[in-house]
C-alpha cells in the first residue's frame, strides 16, 4: 500500500473534533445543501426550492454549521430587501464533490437497492 | 459535458426512494460501520469496539438498514455461542469507499476546519 499521508483526525475516535464536522456534512440537509452549491451560488429562497422538503429553520442551522466549518461563505448584499447569497469555499467544494459521487452512487444503484429491499421483505414475512 | 448514465433516482425529490437509502449510508453510524467494514469481515462485537460509541441499540439498528439497502450481508455460523458475521456486499463495497475519500478528507483537512472554527467564532463574540 503506498504511503498516506498523516491523519491529523480520527472519525471513528468518540472524542476527535473531526466527528462533528463529518456529521454536518452528511447530514440529512448538509448533503443535499452542498450538492445544491455545486451548481453555483445560490440566494436562501433558491436553496430552498432546490432541497425539497427542508423547513426555514433547518435550511438556516445547516447553513449555519457549514459556514462554521468553513465549507460555505455567506455574502449578505446592502439592497433592499437584502439579499444573502451563499456558495462554497474551496474545501467546501472539495467536500461536496465527494458527496455528490456518492449520492449519485445512491441515484445510480437505486434499482439494486429497492431490489434487496423487497428480498429481504418478502424473507420476514 | 460527457454523456451520464440514466439517473433512476433524484436525491433532492423528497419523494424519491434514493433518499433514506442515502441516510442510511451517511447516518451517524453508517458512515462509521461501512468504513469499518471495508476493513473485511466483522462480527458485531468488534463492530462496536472499532465504531467507538455507538450502542448496541444503534449499531443493531444501522446493520439492519444497510442490510436491507443490499449494503451488508450477516452471515449466522452454526455455533454455540451464535457468531454472526457482518460484510459488505458489492454494492456496499462501493458505497463504502466513497464514503471512506469523504471521511479521509475530513480527517486531513481537520486544522483548516478547526481554524475556520476559531475564527467564526471569534466574529460572532
Amino acid at each position: 500500500m503506498a504511503a498516506t499521508a498523516p491523519r491529523p483526525g480520527n472519525v471513528f475516535d468518540r472524542n476527535c473534533p473531526s466527528r462533528p464536522v463529518l456529521e454536518h456534512a452528511t447530514s440529512r440537509w448538509g448533503v443535499l445543501v452542498l450538492g445544491a452549491l455545486l451548481g453555483g451560488t445560490r440566494r436562501f429562497t433558491e436553496l430552498r426550492r432546490e432541497v425539497d422538503g427542508v423547513s426555514e429553520k433547518m435550511l438556516s442551522s445547516t447553513l449555519q454549521s457549514l459556514e462554521r466549518d468553513g465549507m460555505v461563505e455567506r455574502e449578505v448584499l446592502p439592497v433592499i430587501p437584502p439579499h444573502v447569497n451563499y456558495r462554497l469555499t474551496d474545501l467546501g467544494r472539495r467536500m461536496a464533490r465527494h458527496v455528490r459521487r456518492l449520492y449519485q452512487l445512491v441515484e445510480e444503484t437505486l434499482p439494486d437497492v429497492l431490489a434487496a429491499q423487497d428480498a429481504y421483505d418478502r424473507r420476514r414475512r
